[in-house]
This record gives structure tokens, sequence and C-alpha cells, in this order.
């Protein structure tokens, strides 16, 4: 079976966008998909990108897209703006670790999106995570302690290294094996790709 | 009649992947598409915008995505790299300008992109030029000659003033009234928004 690997850092809006899409992927492709946590500022600082959101122009016309895809996909999301953006997901992020290492790292990836990106919660916060967390039927007290933990910090920077090393500069980033497809608005050739590879 | 306004810059590769599609857009939707040459260069620095490949890992994914276009569109496309790039685009962009003057807008843009991008041609060049110019019905020693006016000149600028003062910052950009939609992959909602706006 083809395998789909999604590299995600819930401070990253089409990242969300993406996110909500993965299921019905799956669905029509019967990929297997691998939710991996980055960190997209470490990503940023290793490729030597300044945040892409350059100009006043690019970003008012983040905002429009922004809610043109919302508008197609048919969910609720808050713009930057309307929720503090850009945020510090190094909290987030390490939570996303714990969780995958307690098998619930899917499910955490999606609440933690919608908690930020369509109910304007401030993720980077632990009193705010901690209700996410129990949601996943986690328990928050240990996980935030995890993360304090230097495994966790290594296994962060570990995956943010790796998508580097495979050519990543920014989110989301998808992996065919070698073959890197950037971008909520590449996931229709990333789906034609993988139902290519089925027939 | 919905009006779509297209503004282009000979140097930019998905430029040149949407100046692929514009004519079945045209077909499927009835649109009217205007053909507005900008400089893509004055743009940049209007909007305090870097060239858009800040990293080695943002090319190398380009050239990949380039190509997967190019292959999905079943058109002939060489790679920057392949061609002389970044181009100096003043000359043929200018030419563009005393094109549509001629009547010729269209017609040249679509030479133009293919001399370029599918022949692999250095269009920087007047004596490459010259034969592009002559194969849309003008005369090149006339056009030549008409570029170096202050006028041409001029109108040049006031086109890109004008799309930066209406939110540009890249190419491709439509227009559709003030709603600007920003590259070839929003080709697709563009026209979804110019079959509803006709239904």
């Amino acid at each position: 079976m083809t395998r789909v690997e999604f590299f995600w850092d819930v401070g990253s809006p089409y990242t969300y966008l993406a996110s909500t899409q993965i299921e019905g992927l799956r669905q029509r492709t019967g990929v297997d998909v691998t939710y991996r946590p980055f960190l997209l500022g470490g990503v940023f600082k290793a490729v030597g990108h300044a945040a892409p959101l350059e100009s006043a122009a690019k970003m008012r016309h983040m905002l429009h897209d922004l809610q043109r895809w919302a508008d197609d996909y048919r969910i609720p999301m808050r713009l930057p703006g309307d929720v503090p953006f850009p945020l510090v997901t190094i909290l987030p992020m390490r939570v996303a670790v714990a969780a995958d290492a307690a098998g619930c790292g899917e499910r955490y990836c999606q609440a933690v999106f919608r908690a930020y990106w369509a109910e304007g919660l401030d993720v980077s916060k632990p009193e705010v995570l901690a209700p996410v967390i129990a949601a996943c039927s986690m328990d928050p007290t240990t996980i935030l302690a995890d993360v304090q933990t230097q495994d966790i910090k290594d296994r962060l920077r570990a995956l943010t290294d790796e998508a580097v090393a495979r050519g990543a500069f920014g989110a989301p980033t998808f992996f065919v094996g070698d073959d890197l497809y950037f971008g909520n608005d590449r996931l229709q050739q990333l789906e034609a790709r993988l139902l290519t590879a089925r027939s």
C-alpha cells in the first residue's frame, strides 16, 4: 500500500485547510497517511526563509485566499488576525510528539487544528491545551509533564531536521517516498498521483 | 459579460503555464479576457519582495512542480536552468505594450511565451524577438523602434503601478473587478467563480 507522510505544524493556516481533506483523500485512494509533527519555525530557520508573508499585499491576498478555500471546503475557519497569529507552536507541537507516542497522533492533530483555526483558541497555552488533550483520551497532567523531557524535545527536533534533509521548506509538506508535494493547493496533484499509482 | 484581466510577464514560468489555459477558460466560461503586460521585477521592487526563490530547497521543488503542471497540461516546457533564468524582461514586455497598441497583444503574448518557455529562446535579445514579432504580423523594425519611445516606457510603468495599486505582488495575477486571484494554481477557483457568476 502506498504511504503518504503529512508533515504538519498547527500554526500554519494552509496546513489546517489540508488537514480537513486527509480523511477524504484516504477514503478515495486507500492510501495510508502518517501524521508527522514538525516545527515550521525550525524549517524556516534551517533553509534561510523569512516567514512567507513579506508584504502587506501578500497578507491581504492570503486572507481572501484562505476564506475562499474554507468556503470551497465548507469548513469553519477563523483568519489570522481573528486568532493570535503567528503563534509560537513549540508547546502544542511537543504535545503532538507525545500524542504520537501514546497512539493518539492523528486524533490530536485534528483536535488541535480545530481548537485553533475553527474555535480561535490560543493553543500555545498549557491551560488551553489541557482540555484538547483530555478530549483525545490522554491525561493532560501526564502529557504536559512529558513534553518537558529531553526525549520529546529531541524527537520534535529530529522530525524537523528530517523534513529539511528531505527537501521541505514550508507546510504542509507531503511525501510519497522521495516525492515532495508542498501546499494545500497541491492535494489534487497528490491524489491524482496516488490514483495513478494504484491503477 | 464578465471580464478577466490577466497580468503577465514573460519571465514567470507559472505565468507561462497559466497562459496556456486562457483559451480553454474562455471557451468554458464565455469570459472576456484582457491581456495586460506588466513588469514583475517592478512589482517585486514596489512591494518589497525578494524574488520568490529564497532557498535551494524551494528552487528544487519548483522544478519538480513546474514539470508536474506541464505534464498535467500536456504542454512543452523547458525549465529554469535549461533556459536563461531569471530573464531581464524589460524589452519583451515593452514590445508587449507596443503589440497591444497594434491590436496584437494576445497573439504576441502567446508567441513570446512559447519562444521562451517551449523553445528556449533568449527573448531578452532584439534579434531573437524580431522573428517573434514578425510571426505576429507586425513589422519588427517599427516595433523595436517604438519601444525606445518614452510613451511605451511610460505605459509599461503605468500598467505595473496600476497592478501594484490594486494589490498585485507576483504573477500571474488575475482580476475579476476588484477580486484578485494569484497564481496558475488558482485558475480552478477563478473558473468556478466565473461559472457561478454566469449562472
